[in-house]
């Protein structure tokens, strides 16, 4: 329903901007308005919808034919009122305006077929090809062009066709020159090469600090970006100058343009040496884009704030090979975890105010104050609806329930051993890894034991990364599971009533973080789950619109975290599952100091200078880990049937033969091929290598296949995961574990894919075992659930969810200039 | 400094973007650029930064002569090169550029006085009289303009003035071209009428839900709104569509512009029964300037997101009076809670974290970790030479310290019983009000009790609206006092050496966030401490930019909280001695209803029908009320010699009778006026009335004084407001508090001001108390000290800083649709 004002007002094509006038403005103001928008290149029609007093000759006259699509009031339907501009009516539909044009024979007879059509609105529709001339185009824009809810093409109203002495024809043909322009508007909206201005880099010898890198280079403003890469000013909201939210209409706008090359960049098994995914995934997009002038995006994961005070690592890349700003990227950035913090610790409050308020109060209490009289009026909440179907009451007037229904109804029963849900905070608080609650004396003695995690360990992050739009987050938010009652049943967020305010906290934060790298190009920065106790990977929705936005000759580079076994599999196993995306090539990264120490090389201690043989040639230890460890995270791509590009992320300390061992090692064992890197160094310059060993391969065949079948039983599916993936020789289940299985499978969730929960720094569950270890049983000590993310996740060992700070956190030497507003002291 | 990188550049005048060219750009490409730049209004002057080979016929010839600062070679100061971009140097001061061409004669002679000069840059500087003509304008416009920061006024280079024949009073002339044309534009920057486009109201009838009017109305876009009201575009960073960070940089640039009117809202002693002080403060700014036309600002405090979800109540105002979109205003806003929790939180993990390492390690384990040899050196951070320099130590060389200069070093001794920070949520989280912490094995058996306040609560929110500016912030951060050590001496932030990392955590959320009321006028949100444990206010930094941006004759409407007792009381004693800001109006708002109930009326409870006497017209309870209570709250604001607007907010209920007894004994009682106001029903128009008494009473000569001296003994200033404010016969001390003022006394914090902790619900201390209460002695239980916002804050009872949630919290009806993306249930 469009709800017309009092006011005047006069609305504008295509993007339909409302021009609102005040009541009291002249004619004069009208035609200045009008011919602001006769020379605006985005507006393709305009329509006046003015009371007739302001409908003067000088007024009409003003509009450029070429824009004119009024004088169609004849083409009026749905009674649109006629000078009546008080009245509420329901715009016509885009379907009953083209009926009406064919009907009047103008639209569909021989002379008068449509070049083009453009359709607003969500509303999908088929055009009779008697419209259309041959090759027209039909162009479907969705519904970000409109500011109401209902589908629209053009409509008209306030002109009568006999007193202005427009007719009909002449009418549709002024249609047809906006369905023109707007149609070469659209199709600009298009994929295209993009034209996109990079930032040069000149790299200085030695590389500065990360810092110093990112403060060097002016970021372009983040619109001017936005616009180079083919958004729409109205997809994208600004926060300050260098981010922008980028708006999910976009993936309705580009519905059918085909998706770009997706690049997955895993690495090896990670030693305290570091590999440098980020980096090489930042590299290879400045590669690709600023110096192929190919279209590519990165999309990395959002970092915790906790570890930026913590200790050193920053997640933005390093050297130049970087996202900028940095600080931006590492702090605050559009507030996703703080949005994320808020939601978990509602379901947090909810459910211990909850289990106090039914500890305390007698049923009828309960359902009094959870059903209460408003005005006389009780009435059941949609959220206490959905509730009571769940529970098999269909009832709806809350004073039909029986005591059995009102007390199954009010009383979810938790037990309080039994609730899984923990408290985040986005800090390192080791103070809070276990803490007691509720010993005030207000909560009258139900004090009990829990934790709180970091808080991109909450269940809402993964559910953040997975989620494929609005409604599915609410539906993934409803059913996470926070505890089960004491009869064992699952207690969901949606139980508690609070579904529909997380999906309210996390309206925006489901929207991509646009940035850019050192060189310019664009960036999605969303969704950083844990990649233990979650899968690891930055969101489904930022690689969508990335591949998109690329189009189909393009590139999107997204990172999964840990090595290949973990992060890669999961990447495979859970995201592409969920997502329906199917990856084109897998970059491994490795480096040589890491290959030793997988080949044999001695352990390193923070502190303790770096042994000799991380420093010196050593060309046995080189091979003892290509041949090993390397080899083995090859051919677990190839598992999945998705050809693999070796990246060596180059170190000084490297020396050619060492470099050229890594690359014939890699390619023998079934790397596509193997290009050693330097971009640290130089940018995406030093990435070029690995930009053009990328874009052979994405051509290569593709036979991308699962792991595992999702209703394979729960056993089975961890089963080959460590066998096929880890190299075990089984895996053994804790009795707690098998009971778990039991108890997931009969709630139902025995179809989900599986999460391991497993240490990164080792194929096996021993971290200390580098290379590939084999004749291993794989424990699993507990199984548990994230069935709002969807995945069951087995716990092999001890997983902390918490880090700590130590004597000396990095804050110590962060600050801030007050007049320059420079930050320092960040990585 | 200036850094020059290789590649070329092109340079602009006022606003000194900078437009980077890549290295193998065309002359046709920077053609193209100076023709933009041509065309551009907002830029003054170009001067191109090219090595000679750009610097063609055809380049040159396409700059604008109006806009051609270049040919000034010859009056190059500091050696610049010539040609040569590669290399560093610091360009000219203003100062420099001005004293060169006054040496050159050419400036100063009595032909080439300037009839402007505009100085960029944070440097301010004298220009002698005779270098202008009579009645120029110098024109400072701050360092906004700058991206280095040195000032600058304008220089070039490149260019011999011999070879292009381009002599040095060429040059000078075409210099002022530019200041003319710079001193045009910045005048315009200057105060002026806005011409504001307002958003026109239809009110119904009956008033539809809060949301429903909020999002019947289409805001403005931000950055049209920032630039009616004077903000450059350089000013502003928008947060979505609907909001925009406002930059402090304003204050420099509008620095020498008069204040506009200062009005502070405030109440009656509040009752369950409401008040709305929120409704007309933003019911005033909307008839101010929507219907009277003059500027005016609304200065809000931004809610916490707590209660949003647990019991009813927004503070977007209600009705045809609110701040829209009214659920941007009331969810994350601009994330400034969220790094108010992240900065407090830190410092709390900090806390725990320091004990730990003190307490499990040696004086020697500690210093080497503190101060690590980092390849090979070790050095002190400056956050610990501060340390040491507060412990009286100069030392600076690390291995220099004796051991006992070691141990003091390192050993903050905090005593775990006499830490006072506690962590904060953003989250009406009820078990957190006392909790253990430290219980998991990790930090071995360290644990202690503490508790969780709700964000608002932290000191650090009481900072951020005290603060003017950023090195203010970080000092204030710096000092926060977290605990004592065993030996009595106060612990800071600064001790713990987080007090940079909280400066870069807040670096954002000192920037006030603005939006804009329903119909379209100005509000800035920042800053929303608790009214008891802190002040209650809004920010002195959102209403100091108001102020200079409204101008002199425009209005800046800024709320208290709770009564006058408390919220105007704070106002004016720590307000506005921290902002040195002088109030010219209070506006006092009374209801009918709570004047009845502070004349007697009946309590009232939640759920139960209202008693017929808040009903009924009952002449006898107003006129109890307005002799008791409205009456006390005008007096206090006249021991302040602030004149007083009584606005009686307007319920349907009220009777003309019950209305015009209100304002008869308001004005009995000294108030300069006493209106009804109707803008919940009516919007700005139904303000009108208390829009003109607040304009003819600013008008009213002003003796504002405060109420005690800062000097003063803590006790007397205790004493000055019980007796004088609330109206009691003494104070009564507790030993502890005795204790406690003895203690700051002997710390120094003997000059801070006086922040009450006492219920709002009575002027005494007895909540049951209505009306005017005498006769009592107020018991002082605690006193506290918030060093880093600058006050001691007695408790008079006991403060809840942790609300909870109800049986039926509010987020039961909060939901989302997932394909409008509307939010229903808010309010």
């Amino acid at each position: 329903m469009f709800n017309f004002p009092e006011y005047l007002f006069l609305q504008v094509g295509l993007n339909l901007t409302q021009i609102c006038l005040p009541r009291e403005c002249t004619e004069d103001e009208i035609i200045e308005e009008v011919l602001k928008l006769n020379q605006d290149p985005r507006v393709h029609g305009v329509y006046l919808h003015l009371p007739p007093v302001f409908l003067t000759g000088r007024v009409l006259n003003t509009v450029n034919p070429e824009k004119d699509i009024d004088g169609m009031s004849d083409l009026n339907v749905g009674r649109l009122a006629r000078g009546d501009v008080s009245q509420s009516f329901t715009p016509p539909t885009a379907n009953a305006v083209m009926q009406l044009l064919a009907r009047n024979g103008e639209l569909g007879s021989g002379v008068m077929r449509a070049d083009a059509v453009v359709l607003l609105g969500a509303e999908r529709m088929d055009i009779p090809p008697t419209w259309l001339r041959p090759g027209a185009s039909v162009i479907h824009c969705g519904s970000a062009f409109l500011t109401g809810t209902t589908s629209q093409v053009f409509m008209s109203n306030n002109l009568d066709a006999s007193s202005s002495g427009v007719g009909a024809l002449t009418a549709v043909l002024r249609m047809q020159n906006v369905v023109q322009s707007s149609s070469r508007w659209a199709q600009q909206q298009q994929y295209r090469p993009w034209i996109l201005r990079s930032l040069k880099l000149q790299p200085l010898s030695p590389v500065p600090r990360d810092i110093e890198i990112s403060r060097a280079q002016t970021p372009k403003a983040i619109d001017q970006l936005a616009q180079e890469i083919g958004l729409l000013q109205e997809e994208t909201e600004a926060y300050g100058r260098t981010k922008a939210k980028v708006r999910l209409s976009l993936l309705d706008r580009l519905r059918e343009q085909p998706d770009g090359k997706y690049v997955l960049v895993a690495g090896i098994t990670p030693t305290p040496l570091g590999e440098g995914k980020s980096t090489v995934t930042i590299g290879l997009v400045q590669a690709l884009t600023a110096h192929l002038k190919l279209n590519s995006f990165a999309c990395l994961r959002q970092p915790s704030q906790g570890p930026t005070f913590g200790v050193k690592g920053g997640a933005a890349g390093g050297g130049y090979a970087q996202v900028i700003p940095m600080e931006e990227f590492n702090l605050h950035l559009t507030g996703d975890i703080h949005a994320i913090s808020a939601a978990n610790n509602l379901v947090a409050a909810a459910i211990d105010a909850r289990m106090l308020h039914e500890a305390t109060q007698t049923d009828k209490a309960l359902y009094s104050r959870l059903v209460p009289s408003v005005n006389g009026v009780r009435c059941f909440s949609p959220i206490q609806v959905a509730r009571l179907r769940r529970l098999g009451i269909n009832e709806t007037d809350p004073s039909a329930l029986t005591p059995q229904e009102v007390s199954s109804f009010v009383r979810l029963d938790l037990d309080p051993a039994k609730v899984t849900w923990q408290r985040v905070v986005d800090t390192n608080d080791r103070f809070l890894r276990k803490i007691t609650v509720g010993q005030a004396n207000t909560e009258k003695g139900h004090m009990r034991e829990t934790q709180f995690d970091i808080a991109v360990a909450s269940e809402i992050m993964a559910i953040l990364a997975l989620t494929d739009g609005l409604g599915d987050m609410k539906t993934r938010l409803g059913r996470m599971v926070v505890g089960s009652s004491r009869s064992g049943q699952p207690v969901t967020a949606e139980d508690l009533g609070v579904s529909g305010a997380l999906a309210v906290l996390m309206k925006d934060a489901i929207k991509p973080t646009l940035m850019q790298t050192l060189e310019g190009t664009p960036v999605f920065v969303h969704a950083g789950p844990f990649a233990n106790i979650a899968h690891g990977n930055s969101s489904v929705l930022a690689d969508k619109l990335a591949l998109k936005l690329v189009g189909e000759d393009g590139f999107v580079v997204t990172e999964a975290g840990f090595g290949a076994d973990i992060g890669m599999e999961k990447f495979f196993n859970i995201k592409c599952r969920s997502s329906g995306l199917r990856p084109n090539v897998v970059v491994l990264v490795a480096t040589v100091r890491a290959l030793k120490m997988h080949g044999g090389g001695p352990n390193v201690s923070a502190g303790s200078p770096l042994p000799k043989e991380y420093i010196n040639e050593n060309l046995s230890l080189v091979a003892g880990g290509c041949s090993t460890n390397l080899k083995k995270q090859i051919e677990i791509a190839h598992l999945f049937g998705v050809p693999v590009v070796v990246a060596l992320n180059v170190f000084k300390t490297d020396t050619q033969a060492e470099i050229d061992l890594v690359c014939r090692i890699a390619k023998e064992s079934g790397a596509s091929d193997a290009v050693p890197c330097h971009h640290w160094a130089l940018g995406g310059r030093g990435s070029l290598d690995l930009a053009q060993a990328v874009k052979r391969a994405s051509n290569q065949p593709n036979h991308f296949q699962f792991l595992y079948n999702q209703e394979t039983p729960i056993v089975e599916k961890i089963r080959m995961i460590a066998q096929k993936v880890y190299g075990a020789d089984d895996i053994k289940l804790s009795v707690e574990a098998q009971a778990k299985i039991d108890y997931y499978n009969q709630q139902g969730y025995g179809n989900l894919p599986i999460c391991m929960a497993k240490t990164h720094l080792s194929l096996s569950h021993m971290p200390e075992l580098k290379g590939v270890p084999t004749g291993f049983t794989l424990p699993i000590r507990d199984v548990r659930a994230s069935v709002g993310a969807g995945f069951i996740y087995p716990l092999v060992g001890t997983m902390s969810t918490m880090p700590g700070l130590p004597t000396r956190p990095c804050f110590y030497d962060i600050d801030l200039d007050p007049v320059t507003e420079e930050i320092s002291g960040l990585f």
